[in-house]
C-alpha cells in the first residue's frame, strides 16, 4: 500500500543494494564472534530454514557453506521437525534462521524447538528486536534498512551476502570475504543504470508470457530461485527455477516457442551445465534469455544481459540476480500491475 | 518407440505396480543386511542423490530416515562435489545413490567420489549390474521389474517403498513395515480401476491446460513434486510443485480460474496445512483437484480423486500418487501425445 508510482518502492530498493551491502559490512564483527561460537561447536551440519526469498538465499547456504568452510549445509524440512515432531539430536548442529521480518511462524517454532533440542541457533533478520532473535542463541543483523515493497530485493542480497560473511568468517577468510562484497558494491553501483536501460526492451517482448523456467545451477540455483519468485509474484508469470540438470530429466518436454527459457550463466565449474541447457531448450525453439557474467556464452540468446565479473566467484549471485529483480519490475509495470503490492501477498506471510 | 497404441506401455507399468511392491518385498533380508550396516557406521547424515524421479523420491527419503530412524537425511548437491569439488568429510555418511537403470553419469560420479571420501554408499537401482552398482560399496535392487515408458511410475513407487524399508530395517521395524507394504499393494490393486475411470472425466475438463501447481507437504511433497513432472513430461503442462507454504509466498499471486491447482491432501500432520493453502487457492478462482486419502477434506474442489487409507502413515505416498500417474496417462491421450515417449526425452537422461 503505497501511495508512490506503482513500482516505485520496489525499484528504489533494489537501487538501495549497494549501500545495504556496505551497511552489512558495518556489522563484520558481530559475523566473526558468531563464526568463532559456531565453530566452537564442530558441527556436523548447518541447518538453514526459511520460506520465500529467504529459503532461495538458504540455497546459496549449502555453497557458501560447502566450499567456504567445508561444512555440510543443507535446507531442513521444517515440517520434520515442526508438524511431526521428529526427535532429531542436534547437540552438534548449528541452525541458522532466515527472515527479513523474524516473524514467519513456523521458522520462530522450528528455531524455539531446535534450540532445546540442543542446537546453537543463530537467527539472521532485518528486525533485531523480532521474535525470531528473541528465540535464538545469537542474532546477526541484516542491516538491510527497512524494506517496504512486498517483493524482496534487498534483503535477499544482504542474505547472502550474510551468509557467506559467516562462512568465509567460519574458515578465517572473513577479511577476504568483507572486501570482496565492498568491491561488488562498487561493481552493482555501476552496472545498476546500465541494467535498468537494458531490461525494458526485454520486458515490452514479454509483455504476454504466461510460463517461463528459470535455469542456474550450483551457486546460481539460488539466483533461478529468487529471480523466478520476482516475476511469478509481481507479475504473475507461472515462473518455475530449474537446475540445468533438471531441465533435461523432464520439463524440456514442455518447451515451445511461446515457453522462454532465462539462463544464469556464471563463468564457475557449473558454466558447461548451463551452456548445454540453453542449447537443448534452443533446440525446442524457446526464447532464451540470458543474464550472468558469462551471459555472452549463451548461443543463439534473443536477450543478453550481462553483469561485471565478482572479485571473488562465489559473489557472483550478488550481481546476477539484479537483472532478474530489474526485469520483473520492468514487467510488472509493462503488464499494469504494481510490484509493490501484489495482489493477495502480504509482506510478512504468517501462512503455516 | 513403441508399436503399442499411444500411452499403452506407461499404463501397464503404473497398473503393474502392486505387483512391483511384491517382487521388491521379495529382497527384504538385502535391506536388513545393508541397514545393519548403515546403522553400524553410526551416521552423522544420509545423502540422497538422484535426478528426475529419483530426486522426487529421495524427498520422502527425508522423512522415512527422520521419522523412523531419527536420523538426519538430506537431498545432497551433486554440483557441490562433482563440479566444485568440495572437500566434505564423509566418513560418518551414508550415501544412497537412486537411479532406475544405474546410468545417470553425475550420479555415479557422486558416488565414486563419496567412497573414496570414506562414506558407506548404497545403489538402489532396477538395474543391479550397472555403473552405480559397480561403483557403490552395496547394491539393493527395486526389482521393479524392467521399465520401457520413459516416464517413470513403478520405479517410482518402489524407490519410495525401498526407502522406507531400509529406514525401517534401520529402526528394527523391518517386518512391520514389509506387511504395511504387502497390504498397501493389495489396496491400490483394488483401487486402481476406480481411479482410472474416475481420471477421465478431469482428464477431458483439462485438455487445455498450459499451467498447474501441484501442492503438498511433509511426506506428501514427494507426491506433488512426482505428479507435477509426469504432467510436464508426458502431457507438456508447466506444473509447478509447491509446499502449501510456498504458495503463500509468493506464487498464489499467479493464479486465476485458468491457472488450476491439484492438492495432495493426506490424513496426517500437515493435513491443516494443506486444507489451508487450498482455501487460499481456491479464494483467488482457481480450479481444485485434490486427491489423497483425505481428499474429502479439501473445501470447494472440483474434482476428488480419493484413495484407501495405508496401513501406516508413512505408506501414503504410495498410494497418494496413483491417480497423479492415471491423471497424466489420461490427459496424454486427450491431447493427442504419446506418454510412452515424450518428445526431447529419453529413458536414460546422461545430461549433466
Amino acid at each position: 500500500m503505497t501511495l508512490d508510482a506503482p513500482g516505485s518502492v520496489f525499484l528504489a530498493e533494489i537501487r538501495e543494494q549497494p549501500d545495504a551491502l556496505r551497511r552489512l559490512l558495518e556489522h563484520r564483527d558481530e559475523y566473526e564472534e558468531v563464526a568463532r561460537e559456531a565453530a566452537a561447536r564442530e558441527p556436523h551440519v548447518v541447518r538453514l530454514v526459511g520460506h520465500g526469498s529467504s529459503d532461495n538465499a538458504a540455497s546459496y547456504g549449502v555453497y557458501a557453506f560447502g566450499l567456504q568452510a567445508a561444512w555440510t549445509a543443507l535446507r531442513d524440512s521444517i515440517s520434520l521437525s515442526v508438524y511431526y515432531g521428529a526427535q532429531l539430536d542436534l547437540q552438534r548442529s548449528i541452525v541458522i534462521g532466515l527472515s527479513q521480518s523474524g516473524r514467519t511462524p513456523d521458522v520462530v517454532t522450528y528455531v524455539t524447538r531446535a534450540r532445546e533440542l540442543g542446537a546453537f541457533t543463530v537467527a539472521v533478520t532485518n528486525e533485531i528486536g523480532s521474535e525470531l532473535a528473541l528465540a535464538a542463541d545469537a542474532t546477526l543483523p541484516l542491516a538491510a534498512g527497512s524494506e517496504n515493497a512486498v517483493a524482496a530485493s534487498k534483503t535477499y542480497t544482504n542474505q547472502i551476502a550474510a551468509l557467506l560473511l559467516l562462512a568465509g568468517a567460519v574458515s578465517g577468510r572473513g577479511a577476504e570475504v568483507a572486501a570482496g562484497i565492498e568491491q561488488t558494491a562498487t561493481l552493482m553501483e555501476d552496472a545498476l543504470p546500465g541494467i535498468e536501460h537494458a531490461v525494458d526492451a526485454v520486458a515490452t517482448a514479454f509483455a504476454y508470457v504466461g510460463r517461463m523456467y528459470v535455469i542456474g545451477r550450483g551457486i546460481e540455483f539460488a539466483t533461478a530461485r529468487e529471480v523466478a519468485l520476482k516475476l511469478t509474484e509481481t507479475c504473475r508469470v507461472a515462473a518455475e527455477p530449474l537446475t540445468s540438470t533438471d531441465l533435461a530429466h523432464g520439463p524440456i518436454a514442455a518447451l515451445d516457442p511461446l515457453f522462454p527459457v532465462w539462463t544464469i550463466a556464471s563463468r564457475d565449474e557449473t558454466l558447461p551445465a548451463a551452456v548445454d541447457a540453453a542449447r537443448r531448450a534452443r533446440a525446442t525453439g524457446a526464447t532464451l534469455v540470458a543474464s550472468g557474467n558469462a551471459a555472452s556464452e549463451i548461443e543463439g540468446a534473443a536477450y543478453t544481459l550481462p553483469v561485471p565479473e565478482p572479485p571473488l566467484p562465489l559473489l557472483a549471485p550478488l550481481l546476477s540476480v539484479v537483472p532478474g529483480q530489474l526485469f520483473a519490475a520492468a514487467l510488472a509495470l509493462a503488464r499494469g500491475l504494481d510490484s509493490d503490492s501484489p495482489e493477495g501477498l502480504t509482506k510478512v506471510t504468517l501462512a503455516q
